[in-house]
């Protein structure tokens, strides 16, 4: 009955049309699919291929105004000048607050809608500037080296799943709507993380069905399936020989057969250029047509690139039919009908968004309020923080006054930008700081040639990626003479890892690391701090592990700050001087050394990340220290939930990340434990709380090969840390 | 005689050819233009048109590399990771030292060999690896809200002309040698001089045969007759109704008729795609083809770009005949034959080159020089400076630990750079300084809208341009209570002013400003500084002219520190305590106020400069202060040589700028005075030196519409500044 009103609303539509007023694809009333099947009828095959790249050309006689899918909001509305900037996505990892990541993911979605309603009244939806935000990066951080890492939420395939949901409903909002507010992309599909400088030729094989499964695939899989995600972008590499855009298997078999996803797969940028480029995959050697081709073929849908324009001439010469362009191209345009760009803006709600909510003082707060759920506290012997007032502070290292570090990568412009050194200076007063770089952050690889290994991308800041390189400084005692307190600011900086880089410093290449032990600079000149015999702490910005064991030697207190976001040095201070009580745990295993590392290849996950690494790392996934101390009671397990007990036994109020690892004790193979559960709470000082946990045991099971809760005995983790040492457990038969 | 050799040369290779061994343009032994007509008859359409891309493939089975031709000098090699840092082209203009600006690029150019070798070795010519550079830029820095004059060598096309000359001369190298070193290239071609942010569609009209020849070709005109430049750029804009790179007047009546230019033409980057863009020229809608071949058949030679691959659908479909892209071909082939780039490299002399000469300490040594001698000292009251070493000293200003300002655009990434607060601690220890950043640079626009206008390039770091860019700072000033001396460092930043950029602060549009006047919130901060009744030293970096009235008024010295390159931070110390006496000079004119300047689209000179201001500059064009003084005695001129006596009547060595400036007493509409001559002396205390410049009175001649040296009056003034009041003069007959 519903499916004969809709034809009939065609029908009216159409004779609308033979009177000279609308074509019924501008009809709002009707479907977006019965508004696609109509104007695709109306398309000639270059106009079809156009509407197929990210950078889609007006078609002004059919009333189609330009789009360019591009755009990007990683920690807030990204590339595209002013904007709130969060902290970066691994510090947000941080924060174990899928709860708070909502709310920062909404305040994105609104600050991109209003850079669109501003754009469409001007020049058009140029890049940066459209719908469609190429958000999350939910690849594994399989390996501390991959320098976009800090673009993911960390190790866990659970954690990267609960985190990731709040991104992609943060950022669509309400479906109810008419009109989508923003359609997110899960990013890059699938087995992508690094090393960047060969993401353009590297080929992922024999990887096995449970590391696949278990670990590559899960969040993907997951969000698809609970989610309303609608963009899918396929990664760089290939997979079992096929470049994962071009990879039936990836974009067919799984994503649509298997999960049922019926929204868009776009390219990641110029990936099919490397189907036909030499140094690349090179499988269509300069022959654009069949790359194309088969890249459609395959599944991808949008091409962010400029090798589909090739694409007409491989339906002229038969190597593709159009009908294959169309089930692509109907993807595309419903999605554009979905979210309203293709109707007069005063009809769609989201334009009504008030302009002066971009970048607002509440917008601050709540970066604020996240980069302070960020601070994760490693180390802090006889308890050196929180700080006094009235105290003379060193404030050195090549960290302190840089706010760029702060970004992150994939970044707007902050109205205002703490740098750690403000932060502090705010709280003791600026005559009361002794400030000095100190030294390099990292030392200058004299190879020039390295660069030749590394030639960066054009479309991000790699150009000028890293500042300075020389080796350590003149060091100086008498600068620190009557300060009471050294805080040493550093670790590493977006300039030296990130995507595809051009960077030349030792122990760094392409964006990702050669090492993970803090860069010798640092190390010597903090060898040199310890010298001075006085309090000494390490605020370590990273968005990647670092393997800092001679670092947690030399200094009292170790606290990992990240990447903050334009509130960053501000929270920092906070947790320096007892303003914020930290509560961030580790989204990765920090490593204590490089000999703890497999090849950085082997995507094998042996050795790899807290689930199956054996050693002993120096932090623990899941670590992070309070400034009171939480106790935990016995837990009872009932109908998928559990109840644990846990006591705020310290003075100070405080926020404890209760965390649950399960393993299936029949499982000898599998992961040593596996999250599946976790909860932020707050708890006052003295208080007891019964922390309720629903978990679901969805492991992989050898029997079946599937993801799911077999029946059987699993040992249930509980506590604040991964550590075994620092957990209780319980046996349960589910 | 000599081509009949040259002619059996080629036999002997042919018969060697069909003795299977090598092509003759393969055969060293003959000469480029003999290899180019060999080789180009071996070309398929297909091939020739891929040779003429800035990017051109390989051709393995003509044993042709992969070549990249974009690559980048500005002040020293760019782009490409490590390299030794100058200070930025404006900056250098201050030095008003052309040898020493030859000896810079001479290491420039030898950098540059080294990164082509090292690449060569390895993944080949890519982009910024190659041996053709895109320097220097020498458009009349027109106006000072073009925020692209900081490439260029300041306002007067003299100046203009004599400092290019050294940098062709010092990246091209001897030109005995078989192999020419590098090719450099004079752009923008020609009246290019902002906005930035209506380069793809601004056009120049009703333009006066006077500005035309004697403001904006003068420069070009002279270089391309008295150098070997190889390369010229065309321009974005278009000049009387056409894109400069369409342009047949320009690219060959002109530049090639009437200059006898036989070096190549260059596209500037996507120029051509403007010829078939919306939103830009867009003379041949969505039609790449004819677009291509317009700019071809108008002089070009090869494109910065991707719409020359249409000219195979161009010859094909009849729009421009193959012969055409002959004509051009052959200026490219023999440029790569000239350069070395087709033949072994172990036959070319440059290969040679000790790849640790790359970013040595010598050439640090000379960045410091040169970054020494751009020093340019605006005002010093009382002479506050130079400052004693036991003081304390408070360091403020948004500049002050800046290490990315230094760089200006267009940059290398140093081993080290030094900041103005660097500097300054290491000259009274760091204990002795208070460092607080203060203020923001500039306050940010809140119309988030500006960007429309201003979509940035994806290939400069425009993407992260800016840091912070909120108001004022709480004022504290319990923070200077024990301090002898504030030095506030600010001014502008790469950041702010630069190329089509992307930022959103008030007084700043897409690269250029709106408004010459110091951003308000330093102008507030500075204000409240010098009501602290402290000495209050101003050092301002910036790549243009600031309206500084009122900070003239609040501070007691000024020092221009522009962009000082890898060492700016040391030089700038060096001047502030005595251990250089600075004495470079004004390219540029400092106007008082934004009520001086025309409108910024008018290119007509009237009003422009110091050759046409009729106002009140608040610091002319040549002006620079010394700790010591100079007295001048009575000139003499004879034989086209002024001989000017010079006296250091101070108690400090020191360097001084003798200028030379010119005015044709019959030429009542023209230039208040021109400079024709000019140099830059040391002379130590209480010494007289006789400076003897030759000079040439070459100006506009409204009788002959030609720039020559008529007969006739001439008034010369000769002083250390353009400043009447500061000039001796002598009126002679020529």
């Amino acid at each position: 009955m519903k499916t004969l009103l809709r034809l009939s609303a065609v029908a009216v539509a159409l004779m609308a049309i033979s009177c000279g007023e609308t074509y019924p694809y501008q009809d709002r009333s009707l479907s977006p699919e019965e508004r696609t099947e109509d104007l695709l009828g109306r398309l000639t095959l270059e106009q079809k291929v156009s509407l197929m790249s990210y950078d889609s050309p007006a078609i002004p006689e059919l009333g189609i105004q330009q789009y360019n899918w591009w755009n990007e909001a990683l920690h807030g509305s990204a590339r595209n000048g002013l904007a709130t900037v969060f902290p970066q996505a691994i510090s947000m990892a941080a924060s174990w607050d899928d709860e708070l990541l909502l709310d920062v993911f909404d305040v994105a979605s609104t600050e991109q809608r209003i850079k669109f309603n501003t754009a469409r009244a001007g020049e058009g939806a140029t890049q940066y500037n459209g719908l469609t935000v190429w958000t999350p990066n939910i690849n594994i951080f399989r390996d501390p080296r991959w320098g976009r890492g800090q673009e993911t939420y960390g190790e866990d395939p659970y954690l990267m799943t609960v985190m990731g949901r709040s991104v992609v409903n943060g950022l669509q909002g309400d479906t109810d709507e008419k009109y989508d507010k923003l359609h997110a992309c899960l990013k890059h599909f699938a087995i992508h993380s690094g090393p960047e400088y060969e993401r353009h030729i590297f080929n992922v094989e024999d990887l096995s069905w449970r590391d696949l499964n278990e670990t590559y695939l899960y969040a993907f899989e997951q969000l698809i399936k609970t989610t309303d995600v609608q963009e899918v972008m396929c990664a760089y590499n290939a997979y079992e020989g096929k470049p994962c855009c071009g990879s039936d298997k990836l974009l067919i078999k799984i994503l649509r057969e298997q999960w049922g996803f019926d929204g868009l797969v776009v390219t990641d940028c110029w990936a099919v250029r490397d189907f036909h480029t030499e140094g690349c995959h090179n499988i269509f050697p300069n022959d654009p047509a069949s790359a194309s081709a088969m890249s459609v073929r395959s599944g991808a849908d949008l091409e962010c690139g400029n090798s589909y324009p090739a694409l007409v001439e491989a339906v002229k010469n038969g190597i593709i039919p159009e009908e294959e362009l169309d089930r692509a191209l109907r993807r595309v345009l419903k999605a554009r009908f979905e979210l309203g760009e293709m109707d007069p803006q005063n009809k769609v709600k989201w334009s009504k968004i008030p302009s002066d909510l971009l970048a607002c003082d509440e917008h601050h707060e709540l970066s604020l309020k996240m980069a302070r759920e960020t601070m994760t506290l490693l180390q802090n012997n006889n308890a050196v923080l929180p700080l006094g007032r009235d105290i003379r502070v060193a404030v050195v290292g090549p960290n302190a006054a840089d706010s760029l570090v702060m970004w992150g990568n994939y970044n707007g412009i902050p109205r205002k930008t703490t740098t750690v050194l403000e932060g502090i200076q705010a709280k003791v007063g600026a005559e009361n700081v002794v400030y000095a770089k100190g030294c390099e952050i990292a030392a200058f690889a004299t190879d020039a040639g390295q660069y030749s290994e590394t030639e960066g991308n054009q479309h991000d800041a790699s150009v000028i990626a890293g500042a300075e390189g020389s080796g350590a400084e003149a060091f100086d005692p008498q600068t620190f003479a009557d300060v009471d307190v050294i805080i040493y600011v550093g670790g590493l900086s977006p300039k030296l890892e990130g995507e595809e880089m051009k960077v030349d410093y030792k122990g760094f290449k392409g964006g990702d690391r050669t090492s993970i032990e803090l860069p010798e600079t640092q190390r010597e000149y903090i060898a040199k701090l310890a010298g001075l015999d006085k309090p000494l702490v390490f605020v370590h910005l990273s968005g990647s592990a670092v393997a800092l064991a001679p670092e947690a030697e030399n200094c009292d207190a170790i606290l990992q700050a990240w990447y903050g976001g334009q509130a960053g040095g501000e929270a920092v201070a906070d947790v320096l001087f007892g303003d914020y009580n930290p509560a961030g745990r580790l989204p990765v295993t920090f490593y204590a050394s490089d000999a703890d590392l497999p090849h950085f290849n082997d995507y094998n996950m042996e050795g790899h990340t807290y689930r199956y690494f054996k050693g002993q790392p120096l932090f623990p996934f899941g670590h992070g220290l309070s400034y009171t101390t939480f106790e935990y009671g016995q837990a009872q397990v009932a109908d998928g939930v559990i109840t644990i007990p846990v006591t705020n036994a310290g003075a100070m109020d405080g926020d404890e990340v209760v965390q649950v690892y399960v393993k299936a004790v029949a499982d000898v193979d599998g992961p040593i434990k596996s999250l599946r559960g976790f909860e932020r709470v707050n708890i006052k000082a003295g208080e007891t709380v019964s922390v309720e946990i629903p978990f679901k045991a969805d492991l992989f099971n050898p029997a079946t090969g599937k993801m799911e809760q077999a029946s059987g005995e699993y040992i249930i983790y509980y506590g604040g840390t991964s550590d075994e040492a620092g957990l209780k457990q319980i046996t349960v038969t589910l």
